[in-house]
């Protein structure tokens, strides 16, 4: 369903087309017996697709007993069995994974330590649907630290690291998920978390839009207590807007994707070092020297480009935007059409968020040994579908990394199968996690906080001021000093002293 | 008065303080007797500063007869009378440096091609009032050859290459300005171009706003025709923006100094260069293993700061914006407070747009032989004032050079006297100023062609399309090829071929 | 016994004590019952080290039948049985391992070409020990091709690829060789290489000195038919020179580790990717922003340094040579003692060729989380065994990361023990295999045309030209075009226009 | 006479042809009756060349009285007229310049202190015959300061600051150098150093030879007392090198001009900075995107090439080399050949110690505005003589920048005529020269101070010791620390706790 995740490149945020498909998938979904192969980890918490099935895979010893855990009877040792997990006797491995998160997310662990005093979020009932990893515990727990109650279960039916559920269960956490969720299970997970006796959410925690529907579609009259939706993916933010437009949004929701700091680091320094990590993972190549083209000049495109350019590569850039080919050409990369420079190549990256961009005709005329990858979005810019005809024989040599073979030997090595190249071949650092689920937790503060009338039924982007937040409380990871505004100064630039320090009016001007 | 131009640092758009100064000055401005020593050539077409007397001096040979131009009588070889500069027969030499110019301003000779059939300005009435350089002249006899009928003063009354107008005059454009004039001189030379029988102005292109001013003062009665204000400086757009927050807005203007692309090259790339040039040209400096701290990590902090590093410097960032804060961690900068650093940096570069960023306290602590300057925002940043004080000694080792001499020996190498370093000390390349004529010369065509109801009695920006028209005009520069979108793309990504291509959604997200 | 090769830093080829301690173990050696656990694959051609057992052990199944292969009776196709490999059986998943190895080995490829014609090698009768890979075997082949006949033994227990030698065993090359041979196995192998029937060799091609030695000590007559020996590591290359100095040196030898081409690409550009390589896959750490110290700063420094300073993060870098902390502060680098920065540093990387270089001390000092790693010589760089004291806790977390846990919780991560991080947590890419195996073979090439007397029994370099010829072979992959000097530039030069280019006069001038 | 000087290229040091065109030149040279033309100041203390007449010219004012100094009596203010200079009066103006130089040459003064106690210069005679500039004051007060006595001409008729030359005179220093002597003047002046009742130089310090030749021609016997010459530039060390391969070379010989610290500051880092100060002082342009061409990867092409990409040009690279090409792929750079890109270029670099690197041709084929520009030797590598034919235009648009003009109304622009850009055009750092200057002391102390027998009637490079000692003198500069070695270090690696940190053997294997 979520096939739309991904690093956005120049222009991802327009979708008409999408959101046909999106609707189109929608029915295919309800019909669909399973959801097997349809999601799994996707690296980011905030991201599903089908992308990493083999690294989730990796993650659990298969050898765990086939009983499922619906069938199980279990109690955490403080007599609680408000909850259903793999194996609870996993527990104490989990705790040793979540606090070695907790030492690498210190902006939460400070949230934690800031609401000693207050709880921000007493009374705050949280419905969570995410991806259940040591880095969610981190987020759980610190809610909980604020004053919470909450309930989860999982965006993926892959994506669940069972020792760490069994971990926030043992903690007494009512979490409902398990790694290798059947289609049913998914769903009574989520419906176990909703429908509870004596128990009624007021906030929502989404990251694919999935509880939001399942409650719009089962209860929807518990939408009269909720106070808001806080939806992590770009496809959960799609299906917002739609509610928005369709005039059936019934709850304030926030964009958390959009965030400034979040969008720099999942694309710009995030992609910066994992498109390296990806290729070499997947190759062992030597960049230095190699002739490079990177379709797409937005903000993944950039960190690719820089990368590669520092590595010794020779890049070309592709661009449809005069102003990113602009920035291209002044960040010293020839522009070019992708026809001019395909036949001599050694790697090709798409960064678009665009679909076709390399087609069955570039592909017939790269070089041997050329390297193809997407890190841009979903497996649509590379015209994978295009290769899978007689004449081309395949060879998988290794995870991820097939051989396409041409007639007269050529060989193409197609990594992912075309799917998104970081979130199949690299990992993300838990800081960038870190990043994200402040956001997370400080959007769901502010709406559980605001005051009546602050936000109205709309999707909304985090505000500028709790956006400088989330990078402060990460400042202290790098050692880094912020200057504080004298009062002389604040006065002069007309800006309070806590800021936000940039206007919408500054944004527009600069962005590009 | 208009003192607050230069390059935007951090947060240069809140300015409360400024508009108050700005207002006394105004009324101080109007008691003044002349204008000398209050304004001058700025490098940039777009900013008026006292930054470049000593530049400016150097244009223009100061031998010329001394008798005032508006008491001579001159005529251009086709018999007209209707300029006033100071020696139409310097006409040749002007000429010359306009054909110049014109190789490297390839958008604007571009755009007079594409207007050899359609006139996009045929019945537009152009009153100017702008720098007089050679750029300029390219601009104007573009918007002649696009069909408007132009009049033109300078905007600053020393900026005026005397050549230039005469070789403009000579063709027959009426133009009103001259090297050295004096205040009363000024508005002459602006109410010669307005003030005219049988011919009234229907568009204004202004750069500071004392065109407009005087138009508001004298002939309010013109705005009836007038369909636009096309305004360039951050002076001109401030005014104007409190002129339609007092409901005095009378027709729809358009900011184009807040253009994308403009801003980009005036910051981001034109610093990246100037900062080098500048600190090379005044001291002669090795950049290699220096130790410099950069206040400000906006887009001409980000531009020094990357120059410096890839020439071996060892660069420190202050920062009051946690988000840009961050940015500048991940760029590889270490964050500190100015005081960390003070005693150990053999550079200081201000970029915040902020005032008293580098007081008397950091200045007494510094080194000997640092070397202090200001890229950010006219002279406020660093307190010179503070150094005017009897126990220090101040010698003028070379022109922009001041060697500040403490008691027991400690000299301070202060670069232009804390004005703008890259307005005084290094120049701008055509390329950028190109970028603003083009804008201008855009910003003309929509506001004289747009449909009625599209602008209101407001300020505007550039739409997107056209700010990317403007990079796309100067790609061929960088012989840089624009890949287009086929059918099924633009509809999948549901976005018209030729663009715009971001949304102001996307903008909002990514800008920092 | 050959513990001391690796990348070299600062100041790596003085080394009285290892001769000591060389001589010291080389006793042990002998006595040692078994060779297991002291020998193992390098990625590296050239590079015998125990570093890398973990990934060598996955390279070939270990599920294989139990019996040795010295007990089994196997015949190739065409019926020959002069070889010893695990199962001939395998040849056919070599072959396509060679032939994957063959499209990354440009350079051997273009040699088998030229040969076509002459054979260069026709007549000789090459024994050689080496780590079998596929990498050698192009090499192998390529030696045939060029008219040598071949005898070949590991040099290595546990580094040969099984299929590899299979495939080699089945085109008719008497190999010796298998993966986890005894320390009997391993000199029965190169006694089967050397003690033939009716066939006596007249080349030598060793890697770590062990078939050397042995024909030294078994065969000593065998050295007058012998033309010269080719030598790869750096500690075979001692042994050389100490036999040189002793006068027991009675043929010419070649040592090619020392080539310029070579040692840049094992050095500064292998260095500059595997750094990051090698952390990545160990911590999955993000690079942006940490704080890193790197202690030397030869071709191995710089070459971490400048990758980690690319990836956004702030270096530090110690030396003991002026002209090497001259050039770090050119390079934009804080100079420092270890002791100044190391209570703040993410990530201490030592690149030295010294020992103690991080003393138990320093990781006293260290702060939580700290990432210690080694990319310069053996594994005596860190003080390792001073952490193997009972207060400390080893937890391993995945396979070469150790987390080492202070009583107060703080935890230092260990990366491969402090051996050499590029080693054992990254790969080597072929590329620059490439470049090792043919300066191999243009070595073999020289020693056997050599003109009688040019060379004597000494150890030499590579000759200069030869050098230049490897580069150039290698410029084909990257479709680089070099330029010829005319007839008038080469005299005005007093150059040959094929070469040497450069005087070892320049060499001593430039080198640093 | 000295027209080879210049920044050495990939091959600078063969040079038959020069030997024979110096032989030449020697002759013409005896035959000349001035040597107005010839010489001017070269901005480097060792390099004398025509190419910087402009800049020298503008040192001192013309506007002297026109009375020749040999015809003047003058005294300083002690009563000695053992000098000859310009104008005694002008000593203070001198001293002030020699202040501030004394600020930036912390290495001397650092010698000055040491030398305190010791003086290890007592009882040297120096004769000098260098460029005098504040940087040579410094030097020649820093000899004294350590015992020696000194006697000073200058080594061009354009190079002497009369300041400076007065001030050493107040000072007591026997100078005889005036700006615009004559070629009589020029020997007389040497003669009046050499030439003494009572004084006998017993060391020579010279900068092209001429001080030299002098000696051998009118006072062989001198070289009886002579300890040793320490000689600057390429070209006197080349006839060092040709007196003693014709046995004629009575006295060791220090050739300075090849220590490696010299080198790295007088190609590489220096000319990283020099190459773009030269291009924006010349011509104003932007880097970013434009397309370079660079001739030559030694060290020289290395610096403007990691200059021009770091600000965002697209460089391509040509090299006769295959070694330094291949390093200029793995750094990133396209290998060409110059007809490749010679059509799409905006400016063409020359670095290669080559002559006619740029032919008429490749002229003929540049497009519209192209730059062409030499960093390398000499004004040999662009054929500029083959431009001066009747079709083309020449027009001199400003100081050191020429348009020529094709009949079609192209326009080429050539800067500095195609001699040095970095010489003619931009400024040495005073850092640089204080790193000469350092080297050129330490080789007199060496020279002086060496038992008998150390150095015998040959040319010698710096020992590699006191060029780590130079280096070491100038890490304060940067606030940097060196390691020491314990001695348990010291012994593990067989060196001496405080260097040679490198053995020659390290140079040969790592020089490229």
């Amino acid at each position: 369903m979520e096939q739309w995740d991904g690093n956005e490149g120049t222009s991802a945020f327009h979708m008409p087309e999408w959101m046909i498909q999106f609707a189109d998938q929608k029915q295919e979904f309800n019909k669909r017996p399973t959801k097997i192969g349809r999601r799994s980890l996707s690296r980011s918490i905030s991201q599903s697709s089908t992308d990493s099935y083999s690294s989730a895979a990796s993650y659990t010893d298969s050898s765990d007993d086939e009983t499922s855990p619906r069938d199980k009877q279990q109690k955490n040792s403080k007599g609680s069995s408000d909850f259903c997990v793999k194996n609870i006797k996993q527990a104490e491995f989990g705790r040793r994974e979540i606090e070695i998160a907790e030492q690498e997310m210190p902006a939460l662990m400070a949230l934690r330590k800031r609401a000693q005093g207050e709880k921000p979020l007493a009374g705050a009932k949280i419905v969570g649907c995410t991806h259940i990893t040591a880095q969610t515990a981190v987020l759980m727990e610190t809610l909980g630290a604020l004053g919470a109650q909450c309930r989860w279960a999982a965006c993926n039916i892959y994506s669940t690291l069972n020792e760490v559920a069994a971990a926030l269960a043992e903690s007494g956490f009512p979490v409902f998920a398990w790694k290798g969720e059947s289609e049913d299970d998914f769903w009574w997970c989520i419906d176990r978390c909703v429908n509870v006796e004596g128990w009624q959410p007021n906030m929502i925690l989404d990251d694919g839009g999935d509880l939001t529907h399942w409650i719009y579609k089962k209860y929807p009259n518990m939408f009269k207590k909720i106070k808001g939706i806080v939806e992590e993916s770009v496809t959960g933010v799609h299906r917002l807007y739609q509610l928005s437009k369709a005039g059936k949004l019934c709850v304030p929701a926030m964009n958390v994707n959009d965030s400034v700091t979040k969008q720099k680091f999942d694309n710009l320094y995030c992609c910066r070092e994992s498109i390296l990590d990806g290729l070499k993972r997947t190759t062992d190549m030597m960049f230095g020297g190699k002739q490079v083209v990177v379709c797409g000049y937005g903000e993944v495109g950039k960190g690719c480009c820089a990368a590669l350019k520092a590595m010794g590569s020779i890049v070309y850039v592709t661009e449809i935007d005069p102003i990113c080919a602009l920035q291209a050409c002044m960040d010293g990369f020839r522009l070019v059409k992708l026809n001019e420079v395909i036949r001599q190549v050694d790697i090709v990256i798409t960064c678009t968020g665009n679909k076709n961009v390399v087609t069955r005709e570039h592909l017939d005329r790269m070089k041997n040994s050329c390297i193809v990858c997407n890190m841009g979005h979903s497996n649509t810019e590379i015209d994978v579908a295009s290769l899978r005809t007689p004449e081309l024989t395949w060879e998988r040599v290794r995870s991820q990394v097939d051989h396409v073979i041409w007639p007269d030997g050529k060989r193409i090595v197609l990594l992912a199968e075309g799917r998104l190249l970081n979130l199949s071949c690299s990992t993300v650092p838990t800081f960038v996690l870190s990043i994200t689920a402040t956001t997370q937790a400080l959007a769901l503060i502010e709406l559980y906080n605001a005051p009546e009338g602050r936000y109205k039924q709309d999707v909304y982007l985090l505000p500028k001021k709790m956006d400088e937040y989330v990078a402060s409380l990460h400042l202290p990871t790098f050692d880094a000093h912020l200057t504080e505004l004298t009062d002389e100064q604040a006065k002069y630039l007309g800006l309070n002293k806590n800021g936000p320090f940039k206007p919408n009016y500054y944004r527009k001007a600069i962005a590009a």
